[in-house]
């Protein structure tokens, strides 16, 4: 099924942040305001095609009923296979003394958090992620803007078998990491060094039990506050540096 | 001058953020629907009082006229002084084996980075942060969500002179280290033990010149993508974990 963004603002947004566009459906009776003008203009710079259609058909494809004339139709995120994950790892780690790190995310929910982690993932040289292909957050235009634009410079394949994919990666010689509040080791305790499987949990329930039983260790991140609570994005980020660290 | 929180999903959300309200205010011809009862209903167990007025003083003091006939006052943040700051350091290095983190942010202007920021620094047991008092975001009623409530948890204090709050925790045994990208050390190579003055830049300059000469060093996370870049949030969080690893 096409994804679609909808309204003025969001459109030029979408351009703004090269979220890949397949066409914009525009009303055939749409007002040539200032920000139309401005829509069309960038369309023809980035070579996107301008389809006029009957304003009904917006009415029908618009899941908010926001469109105001206006929809971009994105094109499918090319997501990638397991395989190709692990042959990215492959050759990074011949590369770089051995290091890799993949990123599982066993359902992220939040898009925003899904971005967040995507763009540090990249900023640390991770070859790919992770993630399962039901009741999870998924790559979509938002994304680009989240990541900063990290998405489309990072391999992410989709699995409906997280244990599957799991066993796949240790078979390939990575240690699976879970990263969890629930273990008694501090993250810097964790020997990451080499190629790693770092595995991000739920934002309410964490890791789940049983992907937990398929990881080799785990480690937490020590909490020191009243709050105790640290976002997964920004958990993320502090694991994969150490890992970074550990093998730099 | 006052703080105000406009329209019922607004007032609603500040309530269940446990942001500190000092009044509501509602037009006295505000509809009576389900929303404005759990307005109502929420600020009796709170303990707020709920004043009726004019609808035509909303108006004045609304600032982006969507008030829907009510606005919640926030009571003033209690920021501190910078002694108090000190103080509280002083008392958890005696603590904690003379380790004691402040953070210093740089003129950050997005409101939901300062909320990340407060957040991890809470985590980490940071003993407070130093923020501008002009050209800054500063704690408003959003910060309560983005921090996950760690602004009624953390020290926050106001300053009109960087290099002067620099100079003063330096004169009380911190070392002021900056975060920046200019910087040729690893920040897993910067000594951080002991009591540390964490300097953050802002989200496009990065530490500004002056405050930079200011701090007796500087350390870098590597950027290992095609991207290069981490939100200064993520970073803040990457570099007070390393401050803690370094000292635990």
């Amino acid at each position: 099924m096409a994804d679609y963004v909808e309204g003025k603002r969001p459109v030029i947004e979408a351009m703004r942040t090269d979220v890949p566009l397949k066409k914009i459906l525009m009303a055939d009776n749409a007002k040539r305001d200032p920000m139309i003008q401005d829509i069309l203009r960038k369309a023809k710079q980035r070579d996107i095609p301008v389809i006029n259609v009957p304003r009904d058909e917006l009415d029908q494809k618009s899941a908010r009923g926001s469109h105001q004339g206006v929809m971009a139709e994105t094109k499918p995120f090319p997501y990638v296979g397991l395989g190709d994950v692990v042959g990215a790892a492959e050759t990074y780690a011949a590369e770089h003394d051995g290091r890799a790190l993949v990123v599982l995310c066993d359902h992220i929910t939040d898009a925003g958090n899904l971005g967040a982690i995507i763009r540090s993932a990249e900023s640390v040289g991770a070859s790919g992620l992770i993630i399962p292909n039901k009741r999870s957050a998924r790559v979509e235009a938002s994304t680009y803007k989240s990541s900063a634009g990290a998405v489309a410079h990072l391999l992410i394949a989709q699995t409906s078998n997280m244990t599957g994919a799991i066993e796949r990666f240790k078979k390939n010689g990575f240690w699976a990491c879970a990263a969890t509040e629930h273990s008694s080791n501090e993250i810097w305790d964790v020997n990451l060094k080499g190629k790693i499987l770092l595995v991000m949990g739920n934002e309410h329930d964490g890791v789940s039990r049983l992907v937990l039983e398929n990881c080799d260790m785990a480690g937490r991140l020590p909490m020191m506050g009243q709050v105790s609570s640290l976002n997964v994005a920004q958990s993320a980020t502090a694991i994969m540096y150490e890992w970074l660290r550990q093998n730099w």
